[in-house]
């Protein structure tokens, strides 16, 4: 059932950015709280079941932190990607068609957008949801799902704020970011992740 | 005093509803996150004597988990129910009149958008609340009511963002719904819960 | 020291709802959220000292409810009133003047707003901060702070949203409501937090 | 790695500053939000490693609370002003400019800004983080992060609302504030954290 719930948390988010993001209708300034909250909501719903990733960049640091296998990195993937594709389709039935006009995005900016707030993400989540030290917390959902939101608010301007290559996927599906700008998510997500596991075990040595 | 606390919890849910989403001096754009809050906190007061439901699509999930009966199922139907109906009243007695025009609801679109949120919104409550694995966290009222937040955002402009029957009935006599328009809460509302009951039993064969 | 603590609370409880209602640079649509976040902040630092009421309707609650004697009843009053006036003139120092115009409040509607969420929020005080049932939450804080971020958003613009006589105080210095209405508050806040522990008690017969 | 902590949360928490408060593309009116945000979220990703201060005063508040040696004073402060130097030139490049004009401050309000509210955030950091009464709790990230909010709400106008010495060398090096300004912040937030580590050292004696 993990494969089935990382699906399930990866569909409502990216289910959620095409219908906050698109037009008409969607939640102009407010979508980064809704990107936000339905991130943290799918942490807290599907944490014990499947660790609550719906990214492939979380995945990869968690699986760099040798929390999950080889095989479960790679059905994980599949199960985010396939999800990302199911809402973007969804989204657009909703809204009746795709953005009519691409961010036009700086690949060297986006990359630098797109690798801060990506390593800053998977930071959180080693830290509040893998560390012997932050165990039993209450609040990892919530710093997962907000750090989004601020990375929203802060770059989304600049990179289109996915932090996520399932979220990449989705947006190129829905004509918010151009298939040409896909390696910059792909690229910048998971040096993100490479780093923040690197900075991760170093201060948690004994883990 | 566990029906008490279920018409207290919906009360204030339709009432918010109805304050916030009826003009004039509505909450705007900020409106689902009134909403998500109020839902948040009545199901932090009300969760240890009545579970916090305010809900008769939850209620439902909960009923087909088998951790209430038959007579609680009926019972918390028609709390909830008469309390969104005092609200809806009390709302329309502070705004003056009801919503000019009643949202113009493609019903197919409408029915799936019920369907999605409402199994998000049934499958968040039975994993954060009823779970053994999640016992004792402090996040499920946020969780349970931020979900309808994001809901509320991503689909309030397709089906009206009910994800509950007794809203259904609120927001129908407040002319913000068509009264023709009401069994698409219904049908969409229970499937949503039958598929998340359906889910979360599958991923927890033993509770 | 719980009387200083009771002061700081409502002195920046006053101070946020004066600095974001009054114009010019208030929080606009936003204020709720500032109000409500730094409710939620004061009683999450103060609980453990005075009790984090902040709230003469609160303190009666929590008074009918055996958990503060006579004498604290009274001086926490005099702490949350004088912390509300001087609040107030501070917020009168930074803004260079008060209101141009009060809330035309409707006395009827007004009175039926403030009871209705005064309940609401005393209610959710009783359950969440002094039920044995909930214990050891760490939801207590956002749960008091939010519902008062509902009520805002609902009835604001009905009758101001103080939910508090010691705001009620503020307010009406600063202008933002008339000292004409002023009883509106009494009355309707002391009846809510009445009804409040009526219910907490019926529901709570043990404790 | 606790210096390395420091620099990261300090240097995302001015990054967000930046990015949402310098124009084009800012939050506008949600920059709090995101700040508030990226603070809490920072506090607990941090907070088992390096205690997640991110700010000189809330430093110097720990320090007085004896909680820190001086020579990690000294070298906390050095992270955290390297890291608000290096988030705002990177938030420049992202900008491709500085804001056009400062924020005209009146030096005695700004100064009664700065401390009330760095006075606020002190006590609360002190209160909810390090006090025995509240310890194991899972609300001390947001209640940090949401009284900037708060106070960003309250006299973001007033004083630029930085709350903290190292966001106010980030703000200047962004021409968000004055240069010759910059001894209100230095003089306001540290006063504050005195007063409140007076006020925590008075309220628990044993601690």
């Amino acid at each position: 059932m993990k494969y089935v719930y990382e699906f399930i948390g990866a569909f409502f988010l990216v289910l959620t950015i095409g219908m906050t993001v698109l037009g008409p209708n969607g939640a102009g300034p407010l979508a980064p709280l809704a990107i936000g909250s339905v991130l943290a909501v799918m942490v807290y719903a599907g944490g014990h079941v499947s660790g609550g990733h719906y990214n492939p960049a979380v995945t990869f640091a968690i699986f760099l932190r040798r929390k999950i296998s080889l095989l479960d990195l790679g059905l994980y993937w599949i199960a985010q990607c396939i999800a990302a594709v199911a809402a973007a389709y969804v989204a657009l039935y909703f809204k009746g068609a795709s953005a009519e006009s691409a961010l036009d995005l700086d690949p060297v900016k986006g990359l630098l957008a797109e690798f801060l707030f990506t390593f800053a993400l998977c930071y959180v989540v080693l830290n509040v949801a893998t560390s012997n030290a932050t165990k039993g917390n209450s609040f990892y959902g919530f710093a997962i799902g907000f750090i989004v939101l601020a990375g929203a608010y802060s770059v989304g301007a600049i990179s289109g704020g996915a932090f996520n290559p399932a979220v990449a996927l989705g947006i190129s599906l829905m004509n918010l970011s151009l298939w040409s700008n896909l390696w910059v998510f792909f690229v910048g997500n998971f040096l993100g992740a490479v780093l923040a596991a690197l900075v991760f075990k170093a201060a948690h040595p004994q883990e």
